[in-house]
């Protein structure tokens, strides 16, 4: 089941540098082991933007939810989460 | 060169139905022909209105704007453009 | 899996009244249909508003959007969608 | 009486961790009273937001905000009020 | 129990000026009644706009959604409630 | 000459308790005197909200600013103000 | 008394020419009249839009009103008020 | 040449109390020399706000960014320009 | 003096398909003979949308304004004026 | 290839002085030698903001992203991305 999530991000200026590359370095991890288990299925950067475009494949609204307040740069964004389904123009068969 | 686009339809209700199912087949038609290219790389409905999210893959501005506005329901599109690129997290080939 | 999704009707002057009336009789039925079914969870009107607040509970995104777009109404909508999840505060057990 | 509060939260990074679970916990236990007492009817969480989406059954308008005033959490949410009612396509006894 | 309410008025060009002249009169009468009954506690008009602001003190929503859903200028209204309660610096005795 | 006016309020956390609460019953005695003459003709609290829906009757609108800018929580405040005049289906003699 | 007028005017394309053409004239003619007698004090164009600023000198809201609805083109227009009073750097007599 | 233009003043709580007044002091000299001048041609207090609208009548839009960006309020401000021209049913003389 | 122009253009689907051919030739010529002039500096197409950006270099807000209102497709465009100016960072001798 | 950009910069009052002096002055030779190479192609200041509207030449989205990202005041702007292209009516050789 497919969500297109874009995610915001704006870490303030008063956390220190090496907090934030920390965070930022476990954000990474995190996105890729979720990419690598096929619940992330894109992610895109918008251009000029500290943000991007995702799309979640997932089972449930419940387990979306659980990945997105685990993101450890959550408490940095604003999310927006919008349900997709297949196209019925389609052709491509992962695209469900 | 990627392009986040969404497209939300609003076919007025004073066209004749019979025209607007053909408008809708060629629409069809055109996109699963550029799907096919690969300059059409994804869509989606989005949920509960008649609309999609869809990533165009082009060698240019130029050739995103000519394919747009071939659509056989340009007319009756909002069109939203979004400037895309790889995100430096990801770790799928082709979402570059 | 709950959604939850705000319709706003707006039925243009132009259509006959009788036709006015024909297509809410079918919606009612539908909608209640969809309730008995327990798929369409709760529904609320609006104050002052030709518009309700619904509450779907639904097993997929697909399911979601197959009900919603064969809303008798649905040409006259705009329908919002948003994903809900249970609460962690909640005591309810249904409102899973 | 129904009415429909969204509450978005935003605790401030400036409270202490200390406070903000004590807070937190504070919430969650008046949240559960109240829906004990029937006066809080519906809690749903907003799928990767720090936000819900809720319905309160009470006897008035004062009720209504001397019940949203005393959240533990009020100093740190936006609360928008939109009042509701049995919608006539209704079938559920309770949803009045 | 008070709720503030702002309508705006868009009667189409379409209709023809004695239908318009002869809901218009309607309205005034229905207002009128509204307004002796101690329903409709105050109306006023907003300066070069066809809109105005009231304040209704309806015993439940149900109530205030049928005074408003009777207007015979309804369908060309925009109309947006906002519950209100007595302030607690209030010192008029009425404004409850 | 009646003016509509919203306040919304936002003091700042920053702000020490004892002076919050001194500014706060200043707020009240300067809002009860204004009531009492007669200038600050309605006051209502918006439900869910650290906010208020007034009416103010005075002789200019410099008068109605000095009162406004006057408030010991004018600096916490956003403030609207809508130009009112009586509306002509009013049957109440001082909506005027 | 000062009042700022934004009106932003839309003749229908269904209104013919002869009748757009009549009620420009007499919109001229009403406004010239109104400068004339000193109450519409300032009207200046909006660059690239069929749009104006005014700043109007009225002895009430009241009769604010009568001369913004009595304006030729008043059906066609959006109107937005904004109450005005001397500023207290200003150097000019008669911009009170 | 004429500009519509809308300042809306913030002095953070941050600022000593002797540093807003002297740059309050600044601005209203910095102003009233500019009116003197002609160049800023008026400004007049918007009711309830710490705001105003202004009339420039500049040379260019270079010498109108030079004025602005001198206010000694300028860091504290939101400002919106918007260019005007005389209006065609203008009867004064000097609002071209 | 250099002015930033969005214009978007919505020809009403009841205007004949000569009359709207013939509209954008006139469009087109009236365009092309400004540009060769210098007086519009710069136009670019918006990708997917039926807009443009264009740069206009006048001597006058006047000036502007009657070149605006001659396009043939005035009547069907909605335009945004920005006033710019030379960039303190530019290097390019004609942005100014 | 070309895309539209504004930037608003918002400075904090936090960042010293001698600190904002320098980032500006980075900023400046970054942005000059970007014009100098021919991928920032134009820069405007906007008229009373602290602003600007340029327009990019780049050979890809990517590279934009990057030029983008590396301006010294990226931390404190807001970047909105337009992609543009060569209109059909431009007389321009280099506006493609």
């Amino acid at each position: 089941m497919l969500f297109h999530v874009r995610m915001d991000v704006n870490i303030p200026a008063t956390l220190p540098a090496a907090d934030a590359e920390a965070v930022k370095a476990r954000e990474k991890a995190y996105s890729q082991q979720l990419q690598d288990s096929g619940k992330w299925r894109h992610i895109w950067r918008i251009a000029g933007q500290y943000a991007n475009v995702s799309v979640f494949d997932v089972d449930s609204v419940e387990e979306l939810h659980t990945l997105l307040t685990g993101l450890p740069l959550f408490p940095y964004m604003q999310i927006q989460v919008t349900p997709l389904l297949r196209h019925p123009s389609s052709i491509r068969g992962n695209d469900q």
